[in-house]
């Protein structure tokens, strides 16, 4: 099971004119990553195996087990075996409940019901002043897409970055979306970026989760290649963040806080 | 929160040629549905709010909660609520390791490594000598996507349908790739519809999870307009299920056992 690489070679047929022909073609690599906790089994998600610190510490972020690089004891990734065993300080890392139960507040209204428990914890309301010109909003869709190789070539990655106004910060890439978005927020903790004044640049839907996970990171503007949902478009009301969606060629479509997009 | 359509219209800010305007946009529904067993909480998952009573089953059956419709006692849903109550006959129906936990067998070798443990139990090796010729592979792509106005709408959406070899018997749609899946599996369930000599057409990428599912359901052939990852080949080959990709115009690949493809 070790894999060094985002894709890999493999035969297939290929059926074109009326012809069935073999040939070798470029696959995404698709790595199950198993997270244990102070030697308790807590997660197993399957993901793309590159940059698997940052997946992990990005993961764990975003499902409300830490908030710090620092909670962070110890890490250790066996590729191999495709285990990550992760080791904090404290002991009383899990509240297994509000992992799972979603969170039905009488108290919030809007869409905040529809949050799961830990989410309410996690998900920050933007302040963010930021604006990005359609231009810029136009011109880092392109670059990030550019920049992805494996997706050029397997079509089988999401790709996700963090970027500012002019220029693409850091990009990464994945099989699953959510972990691409988790990199992201990994990478930032990892290396103390703060990413208030950044713009998350996505190439899959802005489904709920997306868009909680783009709050938790702090971002207060994200540009999508593709469709929004209706429950996105109204956390990010809520949430106080820019959803631009359907970036291709030469224009795009704003869901919410229109005026963080400017000419 | 009471949803009647897979889609609804909702105000945009338009970008294009240099100027903003304002207009109306068809926008996927997402809907949160969280399932209580015998007035247990299970799950929560977001969907497109049609054919819940199919996806519900289809989700249980996936799970290995059930295997038959016989063993629904009782199902109710609220959707202003968005709650779904089943009553099971038996009373053990969860043993909550085996959903999550990965399943390790130094014994299977393989593939078959990666599997949780809970689908060990449930996707069966496909035995179907059923063949489909190049020209049906395109033809049931073509008219599956011709069938969803929602996604030709919104952009939001994944498709699915159960097919013969010569037309489409039920098509499905969800915001989620795995319920449009599960739609089909309550589908075939509620309806006693035997799936062995079905094919499955689908919009999504074919990931190690969809393949699984695939096996679950119970079909040999999945043909997809997207990607497939090298697990998900790996797990074809063990499964004996033909996985076949990138069905676009004219043309399309094969990744795993090619013989049920014809001319």
């Amino acid at each position: 099971m070790l894999t060094e690489s985002l894709s890999l070679k493999e035969e297939i047929v290929k059926y074109k004119d009326n012809t069935f022909t073999s040939c070798v073609d470029e696959i995404a690599v698709e790595f199950p990553l198993t997270i244990f906790i102070n030697q308790v089994e807590f997660a197993t998600m399957v993901c793309s195996p590159e940059n698997l610190d940052e997946l992990v510490l990005g993961f764990l972020a975003s499902e409300g087990v830490i908030r710090f690089r620092k909670e962070i004891k110890d890490m250790t990734i066996d590729r191999d075996q495709g285990f990550a065993y992760v080791e904090l300080y404290k002991d009383d890392f899990i509240n297994q409940q509000s992992f799972s139960k979603r969170f039905i507040g009488s108290c919030c209204g809007k869409s905040r019901q529809f949050y799961f428990q830990n989410d309410v914890r996690t998900a920050k309301t933007s302040m963010v002043t930021t604006t990005v010109t359609a231009a810029q909003c136009l011109s880092l869709m392109k670059r990030m897409q550019a920049d992805s190789l494996v997706f050029q070539n397997t079509g089988g990655v999401h790709n996700a970055a963090l970027c500012s106004t002019e220029e693409l910060l850091v990009s990464r890439s994945d099989i699953g979306r959510h972990n691409a978005l988790d990199k992201l927020y990994g990478y930032s903790l990892l290396n103390g970026i703060p990413v208030k004044d950044k713009i998350l640049v996505f190439s899959g839907r802005i489904s709920s989760e997306i868009l909680t996970k783009a709050a938790k990171i702090g971002v207060g503007i994200v540009l999508s290649k593709s469709a929004p949902t209706d429950l996105a478009i109204r956390l990010a009301e809520d949430l106080n963040i820019t959803a631009v969606g359907f970036i291709r060629g030469t224009s795009f479509n704003i869901y919410s806080k229109p005026e963080r997009i400017i000419l």
